[in-house]
């Protein structure tokens, strides 16, 4: 939840007369999206959402991120697309930040996943994955190993704060995978934060997927192992194996997936639950105590993480 | 800004069933309104305003609320129009906590009033003030006088924190309007919370005014000193008597102000500064570190006190 700049009517009207959308009717700052400011913008030509991008997006990253979101929508993806200016462009300024406007999806994300939602979130990534094959811009992915190694070394000494034991688990974690990461997985566009919040659904059926703030360029497979960890723990914290066996067979039907990239699944697993841990701690750690964002608790993504630990094979996941 | 429950789709599409507005399309919680939580509502149908109301708000006092914007609406004042369900009612529950949904209303407040805002917003107070004066239910102002009291109380200790000498002048001050607090002028249904976020503009002219949720029974010339307060202080906090000048006399021209309110605006004015001066007071000394609003400062509303405190007559309002 996110409404950091405060837009003013005049200054929205001037932004709005670049584009061919018509006059202001209604822009209702909306609690979604916790990096940048997010308005629901409605004209006389229709409903958009507007994003003023806030200091934790990198300016230089915002071609990729709008980029990615148009190819994958002119290929009939249904995600944001931005909308061009008169003058070609789809990034412009407003009250002193990087702004973009972009379509409206319909549809609400899931409260409670079920069975039905995990399926078709498994055959919507694999389409993504599909779709962004031939995108040409390419982004590293700042939250793998390298990442990692940083958010350890900043959050290491007080992690324990958090829960006793927790800065060496974390330290062991990152030296194992740093051991054991695997090299030679398919590499692509992947989505990298593809949790509930991301995925709209309308009368049960996906409508669309949104939040492409931390898109980038890895292993397809990584994608996958995000998604296990977002959608198949239940509330009581326990795997369900269901779930996340029909999503991956969903994936598999548009995607096949090759056999070194099951095998490696237990592994991503364990690098995603590692990632969500890492950025959770810090943010725990770090929000300043009048945040508007009140952090996610990273023992969460802990017992997942040991959960992983404990898959031998892809089976513990219901796969092969 | 404020979004305090979570609602689940479950949850929403049972909810809204009730009705006959058609099928959920989207749901986005909205950074409008601190003491409940509201949500841009699409449906199949149209657009509302769904809003469920946090511990702040007394049930007991939401049939005077609903009701009041029902009356207002049906006798063509642009303000929300609670909508009702197929048994007859407009109050539900959704999450546990009372619920509505109510119209959507166009346009944006003004984030810089002008003398024009100003002008508009005085008649559509004197407009308010009519439409209300057969209005049945009756809700005692429970920031007035004794409500004063009680925050004068629960603040004085520790209002030097803010501002040295701060608590010898709320003290003063309320002495001074119990022994001259006026008795004899019209009382009707007051807003009491006219504030330019509560006011919607559409192509620079006003298109309806939202949040009923302080309105109560009191003096109607209490409306025009909040008004006053909120809309005619510059930023650099000079009173701005064009403003004042074109508000009261549109106002005037709709309703007009017997001369026994006249003389009394420079008092209602310090009691209605009082009152905004005193609610900030107490947010700001007791505001918890984690909370999602920041407080607003409550010296500006010394600043507008000691104003009202110099104001001989009304004619320091260009009044008169």
């Amino acid at each position: 939840m996110a409404v950091y700049t405060e837009v003013p009517d005049g200054e929205l009207n001037t932004f709005l007369a670049q584009y061919d959308l018509g006059n202001v009717v209604a822009c209702k700052g909306i609690a979604e999206g916790v990096e940048n400011s997010n308005y629901l913008l409605r004209t006389t030509l229709g409903t958009y959402i507007l994003t003023l991008y806030e200091k934790r997006v990198a300016r230089e990253d915002l071609p990729f991120f709008l980029g990615l979101m148009e190819h994958l929508a002119a290929k009939g993806l249904s995600c944001p697309t931005p909308i061009h200016a008169r003058d070609g462009q789809t990034l412009h300024e407003l009250c002193g930040r990087p702004a973009v406007i972009v379509s409206f999806l319909e549809g609400m994300w899931p409260r409670r996943p079920t069975e039905r939602h995990c399926q078709q979130l498994g055959a919507a990534l694999a389409d993504l994955h599909l779709k962004g094959r031939d995108f040409t811009l390419s982004r590293a992915n700042a939250l793998s190993l390298a990442g990692w190694q940083k958010l350890v070394e900043a959050t290491k000494d007080r992690a324990d704060e958090v829960e006793p034991g927790l800065g060496k688990v974390i330290v062991d974690e990152l030296a194992f995978l740093n051991a054991h990461w695997p090299k030679d997985l398919e590499i692509g566009v992947i989505h990298a934060d593809l949790f509930p919040d991301n995925v709209f659904f309308l009368n049960d059926r996906l409508s669309g997927l949104i939040d492409f703030y931390f898109a980038c360029t890895d292993f397809l497979a990584y994608d996958l192992a995000v998604c296990l960890n977002a959608w198949c723990f239940e509330p009581d914290h326990s795997f369900n194996i269901t779930k996340a066996r029909l999503m991956v067979q969903a994936y598999q039907s548009v995607r096949p997936v090759p056999s070194v990239e099951t095998a490696a699944l237990p592994l991503l697993c364990r690098g995603s639950a590692l990632r969500f841990l890492l950025t959770r701690l810090y943010d725990w750690l770090n929000h300043p105590p009048g945040a508007f964002v009140k952090p996610k608790d990273p023992r969460e993504y802990l017992r997942k993480l040991r959960f992983h630990q404990g898959a031998a094979s892809a089976g513990a996941y219901g796969i092969g």
